[in-house]
């Protein structure tokens, strides 16, 4: 699963999650444990006419469902004292709604455990949850509150795929990569509230804040991508360069992205926000050279998204312009 | 959402749940969101022959999901200096479990967050978390790592019912009240471990505190609860009254226990630490006068229920042979 940001200290999340992944048993054919955005699960058969909701039995295969799981810890994921609880619980919803949106799929419910906070501020927090909720269609149907030193918000959420999901493994050599928007708002927007604090309303600082603390999930670019046949597909969290590196290991390729001034750095953000900075929630996605991913989008009234390199038979490979790439990027240390 | 056991001081969790339901929209026809074990929730309509996966969209009904959420942390919910990691990793996905076995479901998948926790202590958790897994077929599909100053393990267990889901809320007055085992071994257990710390193996004083480091969640009891037509059901984990006390108030009934000498005390255990330690994981239920509850439960091989009281019309009455009793149980201070 993706996380939040955090500064890669010794053990990384994605080291520990391998090694967890080797005692766990193997999924059967057809379904994803651990190591994508989100886990795909066939759930048991279904008999009978559709809507009466009978279950014959594990034997018959069923319909696949999507689970996301991911935890914002308070003074890691974000400093409250430069955001709001409001835009905490934003953000525990949004970044399960991404991991789901990564594979193509549409949210289906949300259950969110909260720790360390008591009423009023719970309520606080659930409104900017409940806020994304609505606009995203995934209603929030279960919940439990524990005390706690610490303020952690672990969010599960189900989705579905009318096909088959993207997952990150399914890019070859030649495939073009694409990014569904531009990159490094949200890491500029955390530099901008650390030097000077909340921006006044409607200034080019405050969409950069608001990249940060409201990330948007690109569930619609997500379900185009799908259906316009990406190969593989990844939601930016811990940095372009580091995702594209998720993908590359899981596909067995690796990638040359274009001359870096031909990147899409949003503005008032760095190459090195834009590359490395994370949380922004954009889609990575490959597609075979062939494809009209611009046309897609275009046809689904979608800004266009953005084509910045190109997958290559090289698995060891990550590249600007043929020049190599340091592997940035943000993960939580263990 | 039940939780785990902790003082009550000042407002309880179940206050606050209320509190947020209120914010939240409202359920539809059929589905359960909040206040019970587990949510239910209706998949999107499935169309096609069963096991094509192919979704036609949300205007046909699709079969029910059980969503059950549930977070221990470290030093609220376990000491951490008395129970292993492996028993508190089996623990976190016990009691969602239990949940599951509350509702008369099966259980399907479960993901896991971790907070709190860095190699090689996340593996020793995540033994337990995977013995339970094993052993009660609900497979861990994903997870998810961060860190943080305070150990936190937030699982969400999915889960199905093959008819209708037991709520808390279908017990009407005359109801038998029944529970699937003796009650008060963990409570016993937690007070031996604080007392003396780690008992001899295979000792009854070893078996008190298994009861309350590796509590077993009640799945064949609430599949045959629910087959035997059980009216309500809730898993005891906040303790006997206060569990019951749920019930009365999602049904809108009172209740009366036998006498107090009649009441299935674990051996070992007080009379208090029966009705109010919690943490059992057994399964209390309510069922029609009529009907051979004990028998059902003979015919699948299950230990026979306990027999322990009835619902009464007035919906205020908690009462123990007439005579009141106070609402004990733990709750998580929020």
């Amino acid at each position: 699963m993706q996380s939040g940001p955090g500064p890669d200290q010794g053990h990384g999340e994605q080291d520990a999650l391998a090694r967890l992944a080797r005692l766990l048993p193997t999924a059967p054919a057809g379904e994803t444990w651990f190591g994508d955005d989100a886990a795909v699960v066939r759930l048991p058969g279904w008999g009978g006419a559709a809507g009466l909701g009978e279950i014959v039995g594990r034997g018959q295969a069923g319909p696949l469902l999507l689970l996301a799981v991911d935890a914002v810890v308070g003074d890691v994921d974000a400093d409250l004292a430069l955001t709001t609880l409001a835009d905490l619980g934003w953000k525990a919803l949004a970044v399960n709604l991404s991991d789901i949106a990564a594979m193509g799929g549409r949210p289906g419910h949300a259950v969110v455990s909260v720790v360390g906070l008591s009423p009023p501020k719970v309520e606080e927090l659930y409104e900017g949850i409940l806020e994304a909720s609505v606009l995203y269609s995934c209603p929030v149907v279960g919940g439990d509150l524990s005390q706690g030193h610490e303020v952690v918000i672990s969010v599960t959420v189900t989705g579905w795929a009318d096909e088959r999901p993207v997952l990150r493994s399914g890019a070859r050599p030649g495939d073009r990569i694409w990014v569904t928007g531009p990159l490094g708002a949200a890491a500029a927007g955390l530099r901008w509230l650390r030097a000077h604090g909340r921006p006044k309303p409607a200034t080019a600082e405050a969409a950069l804040v608001r990249a940060h603390a409201r990330p948007r999930p690109a569930l619609a670019e997500g379900v185009a991508a799908r259906r316009a046949g990406a190969t593989a597909m990844i939601d930016v969290s811990d940095g372009l360069v580091a995702d594209l590196a998720h993908i590359a290991e899981a596909s067995g390729v690796g990638f040359d992205l274009c001359p870096e001034p031909e990147l899409p750095v949003a503005p008032g953000a760095t190459l090195e926000e834009a590359l490395g900075g994370g949380d922004d929630y954009v889609l990575a996605f490959t597609m075979a050279p062939r494809t009209d991913a611009a046309g897609v989008f275009s046809a689904a009234g979608l800004p266009l998204p953005f084509l910045i390199g190109e997958c290559v038979s090289d698995p060891g490979q990550r590249s600007s312009a043929g020049r190599a790439l340091p592997v940035t990027g943000w993960e939580h240390r263990l």
